[in-house]
């Protein structure tokens, strides 16, 4: 009954690290450091099982999905495991365990770090 | 202005291919091969020598670059080449010779359409 331990929401730790790296990768070169974390989170995105997964947790409604609702994407069940850790080392994912299961969450704030990196700056078009 | 229809016009062979792929990637899960178009964009960022280059490329004077302008990453010219390939069939660089020196632009649909895969659907906030 007390693994009800309420999710830090916004897991300051994990999220923090990777989500406001970077500006728009046409506003100037990236420096090394910049490009680690930036090429961190696309690299989490670069499989396309990852993707399916990453794309049935972020679209399942209320935002967060167990193992149980995604496991659709015809590959092992340890392999989806092992894909939703990498997306969670990536910082893309959040999860909490409740009861049997455990629930993933898309990290809006990584998300939106990653749609800014994709910005078009006006002055490079 | 009329800055709305800008984007199809270019290169409509190279770009085609990769750049109108899928819907945000909080929408819908994705299909087997929506993932599969979509994750090679991905993965050709997941890297961070190539991330640079195509920082580098991105945000260069007239959007293009020659590899005379952009080898200042710390790596072998031979690797800076193989990096700006895999780029190109990735559909998120495109070249052309000019005289002695290839030179680089980036494909701006390409990058929209990545930017359009990360967006945040209202439903899934």
């Amino acid at each position: 009954m007390s693994n009800t331990k309420v999710l830090p929401l916004l897991e300051p730790e994990g999220a923090e690290a990777v989500a406001p790296c970077c500006p728009p990768l046409t506003e100037r070169p990236f420096t090394a450091e910049e490009a680690e974390t930036a090429a961190r989170m696309f690299k989490a995105l670069g499989d396309p099982v990852r993707l399916r997964l990453f794309s049935a947790v972020a679209s399942h409604e209320g935002g967060e999905a167990c193992v149980c609702d995604i496991s659709d994407v015809g590959v092992s069940q340890p392999t989806v495991s092992h894909h939703l850790k990498k997306l969670k080392e990536a910082g893309l994912l959040t999860s909490e365990r409740r009861g049997t299961w455990v629930y993933y969450r898309v990290e809006p704030s990584v998300l939106a770090a990653m749609g800014k990196l994709l910005t078009i700056a006006p002055a490079a078009v």
